[in-house]
């Protein structure tokens, strides 16, 4: 603030009365009535009118471009049944740990939103309240990628036109009702809607790709495939792993006594899930460290684990060689491997206990690429049958070893900015760190990981606009030309994911 | 630079001499007479006009409204007391560490600029001629938020005009003096003047908290509160562990024999606090780790700090424990909690020798909070009467650790961009790496965390610049319209600061 | 995308035939035929006019100042010889790391470049080939400073004027072959036409310097000075440490039985090497880890890595004291200390074994300073005859741990952002990070750290550039003014990289 000039005399009575000033203060997050939502045309560009109008001409380029959605988390279930989509609480809310993990931190009780519980706790029933408590906090989304996914999908899909808040809650909630029962809202037809070329589900290792099977029998099988990923079977010193290989030995219908009979059993599963049209392995540890392991001590972890007293340390033994073997059995099946390292799990406990996992209470934790791959690398990292691609939420890593490793090694792809970094500024941040070391042809181009099916078209949307922006802004700085440009926003939109993740049955389409 | 055309011949001639060039650089940084000092209405915003236009009209909304400083290091004996400030030496350049250890770093001796030492060293006597040292070497300050701060309280405090440098030091000294010797220039006229609400102190466990009785006696106790810092009661391993518990034993008269009794104090000492106006704690520590300890071996802990025998082990583990006793009792006293891990203080040994502790020398480390707190937020990371104020020096774990806790645990708000990153540049850098995920309102505002009291406006001026600036952006790309953009200006000035920390009188005014 | 409205039906004849579409993608990166190849006046400045306009005016004042390259990996032969260069392949290509790497990292062999290989595999022979393939991918380094390197040196060096792709691969190898063939592009005409002030090169410290001597008799002495680099004898636990021993006794003349000898050899050999115009050293540790060891320790382990049985935790303690006794060293002889840790060399087994070090496989890793260095900092740190300039490859050390660093020791001036960080948008971070807290002057100035002698002016103009840019930013945003920012563009092209290497003669030129 400016200060009176020193030379005239001290005014305390401009002082404003302390007290009647901020309690002046409007209760701004209180329902403000009908306010317009509107999607700007140019929105997400910078506003520098060189880079703004380059931007539109690159974005335009790209906007209709099918979607390639190789990694995420939507249930193959719903594509499979095709059942309408329930009311807009179980649409939007209550499935979204992104959403409603901000409303907690705010103090609006996961109850009282109608999360579902495990421990038989009462929650909210009335998903019209759960709705209502959404909507009168919804400013605590201004300036997020949350809030701007959906106002997106409002506005685009929904036909909605006026501001989510405590005032529109009601009629919001009604017009999005209304078209969830029609058929045009049926998930299908969303997904032809979309315009949605492949996109790939997360399976566990014993599942029996029953939904995929009836995808297949429909006609969609080579645009909805599943994604084999193991986690559960491989954290041996977990409570829960000996239930997951319980489920692996019903599927293939015979018990797994060892440990290289579970390799085998891996193995197969693989080439089923890659005869059911997958063509990507996914792999979720705290460290990515990698080491073989002898067949002897593994043998001894595996019957420690079958007994119930695998340590913490069997299982970073274990993982680090796991992951060896599965980069080992890609370089025969042809499946793509994906690491995303650096999530510590299940932070609160209460949170666990009461709901379950995945409920926003998933804290990235500090990672080390370099020396932990450092084995994987040098085994396989220079295989012409392998790609490797890494994900992070250490962003301190894109620019000291995600970049230089990938402007290495031959079967390293980058992926994108990940879960809290999908979003404006995490976007640029990754670029901004890895193009100049990694180029463009070192990393994946968009994806999207999500579970919320309907945010899907609104994820590619900021993606493309936020890629059209960045070359925009080489552009305007004479790094690229427009010729240049153009081909980038549509390998970043579209091309190089379709080739990493061996879409068109192809390895080196780039 | 552009060479010339290869097909030109080589002309060596052309080759500027080489020694003449760099010898006939003009003495740049010696005086160079008077240039004039303004402060542009529009400085600190973007050049691009669309941002900068908005960036104005959010900030004139926000530039008059009062100060909260909730966390600071003004002595409150500076206002209980209201003595004139001594001349411009010792009102600006001895106490602020932010501009000798520029000074320093460049060669310029601390003794030289008349930091007092405590070893007996002699220093330079005359304030004049520090204060010339300094003006003549103001161009290290260049680029610096430092440097913002000092040519906003010349330019507005004490109307100078014209820049500081080795040729204009005497007559802004002049200057300088003269004002501070008139009855506006008191420190509770500037209080007034300054437009603080609410200014909050730090003071031992063991304060008798004199000052701030005579500032409740004066009136002033709503508006200059203490904020309870028991860091030298908890450093068992520490020489000055028992100096430090003599003095707590001495302010509540009786002996502290035991864990037991000493958690006891300080539980009592909180009370008094409390009483007193306080609504917060203030813990440093290097880790923040966090974990119960049982009572036998806290007791053995405690007994060997009273022998003299504390190791460095002891005392992580202490701290550890005491964290989480304090947050206990913040639950029950409702004192807001401030954690501010990460400078390893003290890192050259000759200065803190000479001139002892907050010299300059505090140098940060890498900081985990993920892994560290996990105990403490399970503990109370949801409790309705807690709040936890994070700060930090590493701000790798803006996106990747604080974010993300502050966007789940409700007890938790991120403190500002702190310190070093109290700056135009680490404003930006927290807002685009914390908003996103966290939002806003999980965040505590601006607060200064200054120790010079003249700079707080300045330190606020520059806070509210950058905040409508980086709101102004996201308007400019159309991710939330002015009517979004003027609630969250206010928020960042003056609304979130406030609520935080209880000054309103209630924990939830958002 | 935009959505159709919802009220529409959904026409999925409106979804684009999936494999049409991407299989219509025109082959892009093929060959394209002549674009022309321009630079643009005003490339890598912001787009925005104010920025713009006066980073131009501060680029043209220092565009023309000589370069000064006080570290870097030229051959001192090169210039001694001063032999013609051979054809384009082997000036461009083969020797350059950053360009091999990422034809590498994109499935393109080594050996189909022509690298040499020290294990007898044989490669490609005809240089045309090789550089036909790295013309067909030069797509690759779109967005990445090597490619702004390249088109710099192909435009201003070799007068092209196409752009480099599979299709005008011939006749520019052509162009640059006819011109390499004149006298105008021999290494000493280069030299001139460059405006290379001063390089230094990078010399072993057993190296005889005889191409040095050369260069003195052609009175280029003080032009081209060697840089004293002892690692190899350091590395005790190395295989390769016994044969650097060797020779380091050979070129004295005298065995070295033990540590007390083998620190006087070193002393000995620096003062030669300043006797030689050499005005620094350089060493690269993984940890800047710092400590003295007592002399009993290091004579064993000394006697341990004669004997070949020095461990890894030996060197580490070893060369912990050695740096420690190279900054004493320092403080005697006036030479200043260059120490870049933190890449974890030769980290793919398979290239060094088939292609030796230094040929793209050098991964960083996290580096710590704050405690590492603060036995050596505490030592020396504020020694008026010692400089220790520090680089690093973590850039989360910049503003966390570096420029607090910086911001107090006098002895202590930050290097440029180095090796992948030498880009645009590294230089950039690396502005925002330091200099608000440590400001310009104690920063190095640009350093451009090449072993291609040719990119050396295009590195220095991007720098100079960027450097123009950024200080443009500042003074658009009003935080500094023109003539501020005019002798801060000068002292970053040229005053602080010739002081900060006592190029002037004085250590306090600034």
């Amino acid at each position: 603030m400016t200060l009176p000039p020193a030379a005239k005399p001290v005014a305390t009575g401009h002082v404003p009365p302390v007290a009647t000033s901020a309690d002046q203060a409007p209760a701004v997050h209180a329902s403000r009535g009908r306010e317009p939502l509107a999607l700007h045309a140019d929105r997400f560009f910078d506003p520098d009118s060189a880079v703004r109008s380059t931007a539109r001409a690159l974005y335009e380029d790209v906007a209709g471009l099918p979607i390639i959605s190789p990694h995420g988390h939507v249930e193959p279930a719903l594509l499979a049944l095709n059942d309408p989509f329930p009311e807009p609480a179980a649409l939007l809310l209550t499935p979204d740990h992104y959403i409603f993990r901000m409303l907690y931190s705010q103090g609006i009780s996961m109850e009282s939103l109608g999360i579902p519980t495990r421990d038989g706790t009462p929650v909210e029933s009335d998903p019209r309240k759960a709705w209502q408590r959404f909507a009168s906090h919804y400013h605590l989304f201004r300036g997020t990628p949350t809030g701007i996914w959906l106002d997106h999908e409002l506005h685009e899909l929904f036909g909605v036109r006026v501001k989510l808040n405590g005032d529109t809650a009601d009629v919001i909630y009604d017009q999005i009702a209304e078209r969830l029962a029609s058929p045009e809202y049926r998930p299908r037809a969303l997904f032809e809607r979309f315009n949605i070329e492949v996109l790939a589900t997360t399976d566990a290792a014993s599942d029996d790709l029953a939904h995929h099977a009836t995808l297949r029998a429909d006609g969609l099988g080579s645009r909805v495939v599943p994604t084999f990923r193991p986690d559960a079977v491989l954290r041996v010193a977990q409570p829960a792993w000996r239930a997951a290989l319980t489920s692996l030995e019903s599927i293939i219908g015979r018990t797994i006594p060892n440990c290289a009979s579970f390799v085998q059993v891996l193995a197969e599963r693989r080439r089923f899930f890659a005869s059911m049209g997958a063509t990507a392995t996914d792999h979720a540890v705290v460290d990515p460290y990698t080491a073989w392991c002898d067949a002897e001590t593994l043998e001894h972890i595996f019957a420690r684990a079958l007994a119930g007293q695998a340590t913490t340390a069997d299982q970073r033994q274990f993982e680090a060689h796991m992951l060896m073997e599965m980069a080992r059995l890609s370089t025969e099946d042809g499946l793509v491997m994906q690491l995303h390292p650096g999530s510590l799990r299940d932070h609160h406990e209460h949170v666990v206990r009461r709901f379950g996992p995945d409920k926003g209470a998933d804290i990235p934790v500090a990672t080390e690429y370099t020396r932990n791959l450092q084995a994987l690398l040098n085994a396989y990292g220079a295989h012409p049958a392998f790609t490797l691609v890494l994900f992070t939420l250490d962003e301190t890593t894109y620019a000291r070893e995600l970049a230089p490793i990938a402007g290495h090694y031959p079967a390293v792809r980058l992926g994108p900015p990940w879960w809290f970094h999908d979003s404006i500024d995490g976007m640029k941040r990754f670029r901004s760190q890895v193009t100049e070391t990694a180029g463009l042809w070192n990393t994946t181009g968009f994806i999207d990981d999500t579970r919320a099916f309907c945010s899907i078209p609104a994820r590619h949307d900021l993606a493309r606009r936020m890629d059209a922006n960045f070359l925009a802004q080489l552009v305007a700085r004479h790094q690229i030309d427009m010729s240049d440009a153009r081909v980038m926003a549509r390998a970043l939109a579209y091309d190089l994911a379709r080739s990493t993740y061996r879409f068109g049955g192809s390895a080196s389409a780039n």
